[in-house]
């Protein structure tokens, strides 16, 4: 059973991760390629997973049997478990409680394809679809506080199947960093009395050195402190608190963007590793519409090391205007996604 | 100029490395090995780096010559500098301040050794001498509000130089993980009245469990919520809040604890990359004595990826008390490593 773990001076919950449990043997040769072969999430293989806990198929194709085009499965080594009870012990000065959680993985294609940027449009509309749909589902579940859905890409990513997908983490609490934005948040709005992520966008775009590009609802630019080379955010240029609420309009616009924004860094710079994160507003503990979801694109281009890992700063090598200006001329020249995959023309609508 | 910015809603102040600058061509290779051939950390190669700020060295051999068995160097490629003055601006929204602070290296060795656990214990002490001098005499800069001494080992532990070496970065402002450490041990304070830290090392030495080695004065074990497989930390057992305090008694029993716990893990598991944080009371903010400095070894055996960078919590798959064990039984049958150096027997007292 995996636990959560208290550290006693900060809030800092560690999982330990027992139903992924590694030995010292594990780690003597750690493996060097991704697997390719034989992919749990590759269409037909759909018994290689656990069953479906959403999908998006053909009206008439049974669960866990093609027909899919984005199907989201449990994890089948889960950080965490959605068992029954919930139970919190103590150890002299230390807190814990069993694992409890939900951990899925959303897979983004039907084919062995190993990024989002070589999907369609489409497509990824409908990967949007899929992280909205289960962020509103798993909320009923109200012991879970937080839903952490994100992508790794690469193995120095944290990737460990190559195939195109996604994840989503779902705690019992507001994890520190989602709490510490909420904290400045509050503060922010406590001496303005507005959002600062709007005022982020409305400076961004009246400024625009660190714009890469601006669509009808979205904006995607390098963050004035941006802590890692090429990072980039996307976020609603409308207050918008949760990604839940986004509609069908707002997806259709979003897609390009987030697409986008993968090639031109896949362009800029050699394919690098990356990991997106959603942030969006906590669930099942109120004070939700301060909160201004957006996506953090961060590319592993260099590596977090002592510094990074004892101060919780950053050093950047590259100022993030350079970097805006590299991804905004990154596309000239760039040879369009191919559209591999045809979805039927009648999707249901996710609405 | 490197330039320090604050992110707008949390604590997050980035270094902007224009010292090191990185534009979108210098990724596009990567780099695969460290280098090790014509190395600057080299005895002989004295003039490759900047003067020394700092040796130990024979009484009569004179500065950037051979004669050293311990030098510190400004970093060739500094992310911070210490220039003269000192601004701050704001643009809109934004904080920003030029990139003040001080970023040195620490050579462990005269020799192109790629890792502590190679040096003799005495080495070791010299090594520990060399950061608590660097500590005493840097806070003299009373802009200076932090001083992180850090070892990267192994390219994925961020290195860039294969032979040993630490670095140190000073910083003028007290870090957010530092000041979230500060405020979680003053809350623990006015509970219970004790350190909370001081209250760690008698909790696990009465269960022991998680302990990997004690000395006479120090403990070394694996945290009861460890961040990463085989995570040790070394914590003075008497309550002590700055690294600058420690003497000499302190330093002799100290140097082979820290190196055997390094061997240790290079027992268990196969050599791997790590990182080594040293945590110390800020300077010049006062309040500094209830902090309580420890060690932290984090081993780069998994990576950290869109689960932690989105919440700043951490997936751990190795239960504490495993690697404990693991840790404990490592150094059966190993070989006790060389004593390659000479330090001359008259070596002038640090203290």
């Amino acid at each position: 059973m995996p636990e959560w773990r208290k550290d006693p001076v900060v809030d800092r919950w560690v999982i330990i991760a027992t139903e992924r449990a590694k030995r010292p043997h594990d780690f003597r040769c750690p493996p060097d390629q991704l697997n390719s072969g034989d992919c749990p999430l590759c269409v037909g293989n759909e018994d290689k997973t656990p069953p479906e806990v959403l999908a998006f198929r053909d009206a008439d194709s049974p669960a866990n049997q093609p027909g899919w085009w984005i199907r989201v499965v449990p994890n089948k080594f889960p950080a965490v478990l959605p068992n029954e009870g919930y139970y919190a012990w103590q150890d002299g000065i230390y807190e814990a409680m069993n694992g409890i959680g939900v951990h899925e993985v959303i897979v983004e294609s039907t084919d062995h394809e190993p990024d989002l940027v070589n999907q369609s449009d489409r497509q990824v509309e409908e990967v949007l679809w899929a992280w909205r749909a289960r962020l509103l589902d798993l909320r009923h579940d109200t012991r879970l506080k937080y839903i952490q859905i994100f992508k790794n890409k690469g193995r120095t990513g944290g990737a460990s199947l190559e195939h195109t997908h996604s994840q989503l983490i779902a705690i019992p609490m507001v994890p520190a960093d989602v709490a510490e934005e909420l904290a400045g948040l509050h503060e922010y709005r406590r001496h303005r009395n507005t959002c600062a992520y709007c005022d982020v966008v409305h400076q961004e775009l009246s400024g625009r050195d660190r714009v890469v590009r601006e669509s009808g609802r979205f904006v995607c630019l390098v963050p004035f402190a941006a802590r890692y080379p090429f990072e980039m955010w996307i976020l609603p240029k409308e207050h918008q608190a949760d990604f839940g609420q986004i509609g069908e309009d707002d997806i259709r616009d979003l897609a390009p963007v987030l697409r986008e924004a993968l090639l031109r860094l896949s362009e800029a710079v050699c394919r690098p590793p990356y990991n997106l994160v959603l942030h969006t507003s906590p669930i099942n503990v109120g004070g939700e519409l301060f909160y201004h979801w957006h996506f953090e694109i961060m590319p592993r281009l260099t590596i977090t090391a002592g510094y990074e890992l004892g101060t919780g700063y950053f050093i950047n090598p590259t100022p993030p205007e350079l970097a805006a200006e590299a991804l905004r001329d990154a596309l000239e020249g760039a040879v369009p996604p191919p559209h591999a995959y045809t979805i039927p023309e009648e999707v249901p609508k996710h609405v």
